[in-house]
């Protein structure tokens, strides 16, 4: 069955979502129609591009992925349909394609071409639901496009490599659910520079000397309860998606606080790793 | 496969949702049950009229829409099957139905007669999730109904013509997840009254001139970026859904505000449009 | 078609459920995918056994319960399924299943032993889908798990009787979406020990003299609109689950209130009541 997943900023009251899925299903008799996230916030396309990043890999190939942040068309925005790792992505072109694609191989990107399209304010139900259906139905890309030559390209906060490589400077990209702040400092480049040294990564006036590959990382199993850190500790880990992350552990973001309040970071703000 | 929607003001934390959706899964092999949405406000009718008239009509006719909100039968709200455009509401006598049927014809009105039915505090469960996968089956609407005669009729706002002609008075009549502040006024009644006339749009205290079909018609491409309008500024437009909208471009309701919080306009607040 | 359904701290912004899913589609060619909650506030164990006790019975038995909250492994929280009233619940050893198990059998516990899963801090994604897909799939329990005898039991407030049968004292366990004030007590025990006398539910300082099974139950039909009781005013019910609830009739929690903050009441708080 083909799928179609929805990445939006439409919240979770209005119309525009059901509206997007009805359309889809009086289209095709067959489809899962998956909800990546309603949630991104309004036209932040870095945010968009980090949830659907991680979320994307786990659908089959030939999952197609409609994105609904910043989506009118202009002169300066085009409507694409972008190839990338076997996925099809129904986007404007806004950036946000060109963040997701900064780690894989981009497959093809081609210019949305539909004869009788109407460009209101809701392209997604207009546009990207006819392109998605089409090639949910196994319809060819060329059908519903034409060669596009303007693929723009975002630059991210990058972690920088100083002094000699004893320091990575990154930057916080994402807070989570829970307050958790995950940097872009990936697994792969901390290891890469680390040559088994110690370290200390600073966040604000907090240091953490330990990265752990689970939230309970923290704890020492062997200790008995009342002498074990725990809820509440500030602690650093790989996260699942390979990037190192900030937490408290068992936080509740709504009550006590999380990391983000807690330890002060907020979206862009400077996370600095010493290796000593 | 048939369709059944949820439209709801149960939130997104409570089992109401997911048990109405197991027990229609328990008494259907096949369904697409879609959330239309389940952020209406408590009780709030004229919310729930607004999300559902502008979400349904995007679904395949056939499908059967539930519509749970102040739903507790009582002896001035009945349990109906409402047919409208081809399609089926599951919904009480509360008045939403007519607020939705307002554009459309009407075709049916009935009661629900389920002979077994609990009549509890969650009625979506005991007899609408019953009554909707009788439909779905194919079942005739008879089985589960009987003849109704008092459709109870809400009389929402309505924009007013005056001053012979120059002058429509509307209200505002959703606020969306942008902050964006929808008006009861449609185009084609502005387009009627207009006659190529200039037209200010009032707002409290703000004026606005012109109406776009898109929210970047506000900005001048031919312009350079410093010079145009852009983020921040306020507009007007004619919504997908066809009525006259206020808008903050490109704003985030949460952060800087939306039209909402920013032009100070709440739910039924006027707003004045003169023809010139 | 095999059900797998969701309960998760994961909110409604991030990836988790979406790779979740993705995942699940990929591994399945049929399956209905069902979000019970994924507002569970985090590591919350009280919260999500009532709100999957409250929703598992509604689907059919054989569905697969994924209970994503509090599920990192460690030597003090293992992961298990347990079988339980005809269906299968894939969780940690927090604690969670023992509270929803405590009015039903338990038909089996065992711990997930999947030979090369990976232990990191998702493992929803790395091991609890791959049971679940498993035994969708008609996979049989024992190839993914082992025996286990350390089911971690925890204590839920139970209402106590004393004063000779005449008073009953229980505690708030729940507060829905409306503001309504669930407690712990149900019907069948307010039933037992009522022998017809009236009673009086003391909450703070508001008393409470009648318990209906609708919200409705408050308006006497019968007498003109303006001489009713209405919105606004506080009841108690026997609600859909069958425990004894406060409410305050057609209120907004978001707007005027509802029962846990007019009343004044939270999570754990007393309720009593006095047969008199």
């Amino acid at each position: 069955m083909p799928i179609i997943t929805l990445t939006t900023d439409f919240g979770h009251k209005d119309h525009f979502v059901a509206a997007l899925k009805g359309t889809i299903l009086g289209a095709l008799d067959e489809v899962d129609i998956v909800d990546i996230s309603h949630g991104i916030s309004p036209f932040n396309i870095q945010e968009c591009a980090y949830v659907l990043k991680n979320a994307y890999q786990h659908f089959p190939k030939g999952s197609i992925h409609i994105v609904g942040v910043d989506s009118e068309k202009s002169p300066e925005n085009e409507h694409l349909v972008v190839v990338l790792d076997g996925h099809y992505f129904v986007s404007a072109n806004n950036g946000v394609m060109s963040l997701i694609a900064s780690d894989s191989e981009l497959e093809k990107v081609v210019e949305i071409n539909l004869p009788n399209a109407e460009t209101d304010s809701f392209p997604e139900l207009k546009v990207f639901a006819q392109v998605a259906c089409h090639l949910a139905r196994g319809g060819k890309l060329e059908v519903v496009s034409k060669p596009f030559e303007n693929f723009k390209k975002l630059k991210d906060f990058e972690p920088r490599v100083t002094n000699e490589g004893r320091t990575i400077v990154g930057n916080v990209i994402y807070i989570d659910n829970y307050g958790n702040v995950v940097t872009n400092i990936k697994k792969a480049l901390f290891e890469a520079y680390r040559n088994g040294r110690d370290f200390e990564i600073i966040a604000r006036t907090n240091k953490i000397r330990n990265i752990y590959n689970n939230y309970n990382g923290i704890i020492n199993y062997g200790l008995d309860k009342n002498q074990r850190k725990g809820p509440g500790d500030a602690l650093a880990l790989f996260n699942a998606s390979g990037y190192i992350e900030l937490a408290i552990y068992k936080s509740d973001l709504k009550t006590v606080g999380g990391a983000s309040t807690l330890l002060g970071l907020g979206y862009r703000d400077m996370i600095t790793i010493n290796f000593i």
